[in-house]
């Protein structure tokens, strides 16, 4: 399975902001494509980086500098998966799980209405990442009378995006991602709720 | 396969405070509780609610007012399962694939360390519900000599606590709690992140 890897290159993770600095943010969101390049690898996929700039990886690298809607519409050529570069958590049998799910359009839904992973196999699909992108996939595929499945997976749900996702690294990523929260002081910090995180030295 | 579900029956939810008023937290608990119910049937499963008051539905109820904790430890008798009664994006599927699952112990992680569904074959397994859960229980087994295997499931993931998360359940849930806060005047709002809800009228 062909899979293109979408990753902005340039100023990454900006909600993460208030957490990490931009050269942290730059390193971690490199750390966690590097994951994400090894579980589909490991899963049997041939990923290709989707970077809006030039970028030092061994993986191939497509440089599309669009927004990522249009950008992936246009090296996007079924049948091909795209993986969201910050799917930290991600294993490889989530992946094989995925490509196995039968379905013209197969999405893994993302928290907050993303779509962290998505199969095309059929022609004619338009993706929209704007918005709510499950509902409007979901939305496209039932309009163009293509079958679309979703396939249920926490590990392709968590996009690490927000300073509380970070604790779902600590807690179920093994990973260079997870190594380095850990090598930059990050620890769990339990609170009323969920589970959170905290810096130390 | 007996399912335990655990259900606060007093003062449910307290986390959504500024969301909903006491009552509609209480509505809404109970209409997660009968959807997490119907699905634990329509998985094969025998539910009985673990309730802290006496409670009024179809399903026998044990009343317990200890903990979590402990009132689970009383009532659990392997090979059974525990399901979160707020888990709302649950389906029949996610839970057969839970139950069959491998393993003296398997734990369906929840966001923010939790677990939000457990099944316990083994004997000597005991329960720790209180801080980050998952990861308590995964210590617990393997300093038991237990092996504890994972699911990789959204819909046992995402339990409902917080305001953003009533957004999952409008995204995903097709059962009582969606109708629920559709009728309550929830929608999705779109936000330059995670979609979210908003209450009109």
């Amino acid at each position: 399975m062909d899979v293109l890897v979408p990753f902005a290159a340039r100023e990454p993770k900006t909600r993460l902001a208030g957490t990490l600095d931009a050269d942290e943010r730059a390193a971690f969101a490199r750390a966690m494509l590097l994951d994400v390049c090894d579980a589909v690898e490991a899963a049997g996929g041939e990923p290709t980086v989707l970077a809006t700039e030039p970028l030092a990886i061994e993986q191939p690298v497509v440089v599309d500098k669009r927004p990522l809607t249009p950008a992936i519409d246009a090296h996007l050529s079924p049948p091909a998966a795209v993986v969201m570069a910050d799917v930290a958590l991600v294993t490889p049998a989530a992946l094989r799980r995925l490509f196995a799910t039968t379905g013209d359009v197969v999405i893994a839904p993302g928290l907050g209405g993303g779509t962290n992973a998505l199969v095309v196999r059929a022609d004619g699909f338009t993706v929209d990442y704007h918005g709510t992108s499950v509902r409007d996939h979901r939305r496209a595929a039932e309009g163009a009378g293509i079958d679309a499945r979703s396939v249920d997976s926490f590990r392709l749900a968590v996009d690490i995006d927000e300073p509380t996702d970070l604790a779902e690294v600590l807690l179920h990523g093994d990973g260079r991602s997870a190594d380095w929260l850990k090598n930059a002081g990050f620890r769990l910090a339990e609170t009323d709720g969920r589970t959170t995180v905290e810096r130390r030295g």
